[in-house]
């Protein structure tokens, strides 16, 4: 079994400025072949400001050249415990929302049937709408949602019900979303009205605006975001907006006063023991960025992600199959 | 009627870096209150690669502060000829194609019944198709079009029949450009295939590849081109990637061994006696700008693009109305 | 009433990035005809090291289109509460520094005259004495100053007493400010020498240095803010410097180790209930900013001062004429 | 036999900004598979001034997704006339350069065994010395040399003989390149004295000064390239630092007064009919560059050399096989 | 003798990027030691739009790093010809303009008593005005003037006689400069009013447009210039902004369609001969600069000024003592 | 010996902006002749990704001339307490690393020979070794170092032993360092393997990550430092991207989750007392920097670095002299 892990390039052969920049420098696979699918979903046509998260996927697999292997503070080394590789973009169309809503679609259910966990760089976030019709077709799932908005408004310019202000009202329309089993995470700034929020509280979902967080304390935030998306399976969507723009500038919607990225790590790493089905990042936007730290902050957060999943994997794993595993790390 | 001309802010008494930017410093007025009417077009969800046009309109905005009153060359000083003014913005929905092309056509459907010649900031290249059906609805202008690219490739990704590579082939289409009278200029770069060449030359279009323009000398290839489009209304359509991307690096696709800026103010100049109908200056695109210099060229252009309509117009309206005029500038 | 409040542009129509930019998209008006001006003045000619601040007012507004309507912590809507609108900006003389210190003095004595409360974005902090000048000529007013410099100095160069780093011992001595009523937030930075803060001390000036805030926080030394200025007119000059560099790259004068913008919106809402005179928002310098940052800063600084001054102006005329108002925002 | 071809992404299906970048967004292959190999050297270890070419090959790769497939001046399609692949980068060690220069000619060899045509993105010039060393260990080879340095100085700083400066005099005195037939196109720039140039000259390398250049024209020059280096095989090395730095801002040595990229274009399509034994494109530095334009410009000439290598390829191989070749094509 | 020649630092011993940046790598001396003085003057107090030449002075330093010992084309190693050195900046004081020029006259007076040839760096263009006061108080000098501008307004801003746009019309009022012996080349761009063209051409100045620079040609008009300046004492003032913003964007009023560097150097090629009393390099705005290469061009354009200054020096030198010289090479 | 104290340019008479940038604005001087050396090492040959430390020196001094004469919490003014002076760059050689370590070897044991303490300016953090061989032949000393990594590793691609992760295994084995006095402050990030922590414990260096840091509080980690390595000599070396990369970008090895600049100045305030016997400030990159933000960063620590030093060795000088020193600042 060991074998079938794929590894990442090896920097003590190959530098870490050379070759062809994959996801974490791993082999390129396809979805069914792996337990955890690193995909990039191009995608921005759902962005009403500023356009560019188009261009997030590839440089996120730029700056992911400076990932290495192993975690320093757990100790997760994911590539030792399960199959992860890059799975590609899926195939968008730049100028045609709905056509490229459906070919997310279609990729992501069959990722869900192939078995693995998605972990996606996005795109703008109107991308985890079909993500979730992807994935949670059969139930609807929990979700932690780390940004600095609450994508909860009902339309913009009048008629438009798919961009990226609406995702979770329309994933919660559609029953893709619990929203008992929802919490947003570092909420802030000026808002045209407040009928976003009314809804997304109206639906039972948990708001934690930044003034809470700073209040609270993050151990005591991500304790009550476990307790609310229990056991059950449970997205985690991560807006980088919701790092400050001093550490994230790459971004369309920047808001000042958010999380730091040490904040940001301590967020991700309480999410140690949630059972994750999916995961994204998403608003990275190149051609806004300073010197690539977006897109470098973005890469160190999957890889935060990709030890949290790794873990949950090799926990359940090891409860499953504890003889089989054992033997394998031997 | 000297009294109704719009003056742009005098910078002996406001300097350039002060004020709220309107294109080159003028008042704002309805299009029906002008002989030309500058207008922007944020709109760039026609963009297959990269995206950020729709930003275009206000950093040109921004650098014709830079702008003064009198062309050095042939002393053209169009405030002082005609009445032209900021006429704003259409309020395009960046998020619905369809939409923003109707809401586009309509704008300018009222500039033409207005009377006004318009002058656009875009915008990707598919705002022309919107625009010359608000003001060619009569009868099919001809064209003289500086750019790097055809655009007159049927579809991209399959289905795709509006986008920014599509325009002039839907303009001839929709019977809104003659093609016999359509010039384009400057053309270059490796191309997927030739279909879109073979398309615009069956239609009777004349290409001038770079290597052509380069070769025979701007005088000569402008002669051709007021020959081409003769004395009937014409469009002139300014795509700022015809310039080389060292002058103009803020475009979405650019192609290398353009022409330089003294080049393109040649080339605009020789369109004198060219009877303008309408213009528009696209694709410029500030994320992708290095020092605002795109944006600063773009409104050199435009302001090289009114004193050719200015010249016109006043040559027209003297024909007309010689004694009038003849009081009104004394 | 109602009907006199000046609106922004509803981004549900417009898109944030069309239309021309004015502060926070607010209608342009006269002094006379608002509550609060928001005025520009773009003028650096005070600065000893790094100029570019005169392009603060233009940029500010540029980025002030991310500004929305409603404050997500307080709940207050300031367009709502009272006539705010872009005033324009004073036509100074970038060559002429007294001639410039005039034109800004006489331009604010009109706006005290006809009873705004002036919001400026600067310029570099020299601009804080000609409109003291302009608004304090009856009275001394109080002073809440958040700086990482005291600018206290008495003269630069030998003989050049009015220059970025001495506004406030001229206003002193000319009698514009209350020492006793004015304290300064964030001070830090290696020093020429101590006499600025020497005389500050002497003239009974509150220094808190960034040391002191980050030891007792910031909620403990607004509380003593508030106390110092009391409830009589007070002045609040926001350096954009007090923010550490990181998040505020463009300024001239960069001291590492300031506040973050978390901490500079906690200082200022902190403000409520301070009877605020007059504001400034000063050294914002474009051509050092990155990606417009310090920009976006200091319009979203700008919006938490109008909402703390709206809040205050709604207290007050509430308290002075409940039945009117009450029946206004039915 | 066609169907072997390597063909690039499909633009039509995935957008240029999506998928992982490879040489133009070709597939990866074994040189021993290929006819051209598309190779990167990531190595800047010669660099004597300002370092960063390591980073060259990647950043090239990403901007070569905007090269397509035909050639809009001479019409050749090369991915339809030969065999042409991402063959990957050599693992070179940063911190070594005797090893470095071994795994790099270890590589060439290989590539030369196997019977392809390298083509190679740098990487600073001193990689053409291992590279030569790899191709032309049988018989010295002629080189046209495009460049603003003539890179045979003996040596640097005392006693360092293998750096960016000298790789041609290494290369003469090692017996790889026959002087006799070398031209040195686009020199300039003052020098710390004219040991390099007394020392091409004597032995035979015939140098062209960017004013012979100017004043004779490019086809002259070029006819006098073809004719010195002859028919038999080739080297064509393309040091990005001939064009101006307006053009190409992102190398380790820029010098004013260079090449406009419309006049590197027609210097590399006059190498038609050349037989070209291999090619590098060196000195391309991401870290000095500025909006990306240096390695669009690199990954553009790259194009350019692999069409007139095609064209040479399928010449050859149409000489040598025509019934074969004719059936393949139908 | 040939002991008392200042060299620079030698880049086969410390590396370009090594030490502190004097300009050329060359000791720092006083005036009264040294044939050239190389002298900052980092003024630009007289800008009226974009501030930050300035910080000219320090950058072109920095960048004159590139600089070498030997003039590729010519042969002339200055440096081995005339006593040059780095003569520090003038001590100006940037919030007082008045006590600015009085210090800059008062130095350039003492280089001219020390019997120095000036070779300046700005600053703005204002500086001129107060170098000619210091250098022409016996008798007006022609010049041979390289810039965009005509530099003869008569004031902005109603009442400011002393700026950027003013300081030729200054000097020729001061009899600093003999109209008669003065030509302009480079001029273009739009204006507010041709009055400050009408002024020059009243006054007998030769103005060239860049029209007319580029239908003669480039050395038809140097032959012109010589001419008019005749063999007596002339001062070479180029504005970097003669250039094109695509190769020299960092400057404070660029113009689009200027001259290439090819050009420039050809210009400055071009001065052989002229009997040159002084000469500055202005403009050049290191905040509006892109990889510095507005820098890298205005160093380089300055070694090319010495060039001409070192061998017109050396001929009047020869033909004056002949035998001294002849035993000083051996 | 008052007299003999060099001193700063003084800011009253030659602006900021103004002058040969040399270390603070400081004399050049020999080691010999001062007590503090500030030296420059432009060496980056041991960097294993990004490059460009080579470029730092120039870019500290050049934004060192923010830096002021007083520290303005402890009010040290080192500048009157010893003699501190900027010694020059060590001559390298970019492209051969061993010859570099002997020069800076050499360098260095000059330096100690004179009785200087070194205060040097990197380069990548390969240069420690060299130093360290300089000045430590005596004996071991012990280290705090300020870091997010241990630099601790064996080798990199296999062989190479000498680089930018591997100076301070090389230090211990060399028996330059006393391991058991070493601590390792701010470490952090994903890594290969966890060999180079294994070793750094093994030999008893005191490792302390980021969250230890986060937890604990500055003082209680700093004062557990100064326990560590007690009143023996003591290396401080200080690598910049132990702080933030939102802070300082302009490195290397960017670590996201690092110390603010604020905690940065506290760490090195807490080493009052400590007996350094010489520091380094290295890797920063300006290839890589925004804004010379990471400069400015490394230039203002420098000179807290100076103040702990100035204080440090007063304080034994106080010891020591009593009375000469009392009467010499009398």
């Amino acid at each position: 079994m060991v074998q079938d892990l794929y590894q990442p390039l090896d920097s003590g052969v190959v530098p870490r400025f050379a070759g062809v920049p994959t996801f974490m420098r791993l082999p390129v696979a396809r979805p069914q072949d792996v337990d955890v699918a690193l995909i990039g979903v191009p995608y921005d046509g759902g962005t009403t400001n500023r356009p560019g998260a188009r261009h997030g996927p590839r440089e996120i697999r730029n700056q992911s050249s400076m990932v290495r292997r192993v975690h320093h503070v757990t100790g997760v080394s994911p590539f030792d415990l399960l199959r992860a590789a890059d799975c590609g973009d899926v195939p968008v169309n730049p100028v045609e929302l709905e056509e490229s809503l459906d070919r997310i679609t279609a990729f992501y259910s069959e990722v869900k049937a192939g078995g693995a966990i998605p972990l996606t760089a996005g795109g703008d976030h109107l991308i985890s709408l079909p993500i979730l019709r992807g994935i949670a077709s059969d139930a609807p799932l929990g979700m932690i949602h780390f940004d600095a908005h609450s994508d909860t408004y009902d339309s913009f310019f009048g008629t438009s019900r798919y961009n990226h202000g609406t995702p979770f009202r329309r994933a919660i329309e559609e029953g893709l979303l619990d929203p008992k089993r929802v919490i947003q995470i570092g909420l802030r700034g000026s808002i045209s009205d407040a009928a976003n929020y009314d809804y997304a509280r109206a639906e039972g979902v948990r708001l934690v605006f930044i003034e809470e967080l700073a209040a609270r304390g993050i151990e005591d935030v991500m304790a009550e975001a476990r307790e609310i998306v229990s056991s059950q399976p449970t997205y985690v969507s991560f807006d980088i907006d919701v790092i400050d723009p001093s550490f994230a500038p790459g971004t369309g919607t920047p808001e000042i006063g958010g999380v730091t990225t040490r904040e940001a790590q301590q967020m991700v790493r309480a999410l140690a023991g949630v059972n994750v089905a999916g995961s994204d990042l998403v608003e990275v936007s190149p051609p806004f960025d300073l010197g690539n730290l977006t897109a470098l902050t973005g890469a160190t957060i999957m890889f935060e992600l990709l030890c949290v999943i790794a873990d949950g994997f090799h926990r359940r794993l090891s409860a499953a199959q504890p003889a089989l595993l054992a033997g394998s790390l031997s």
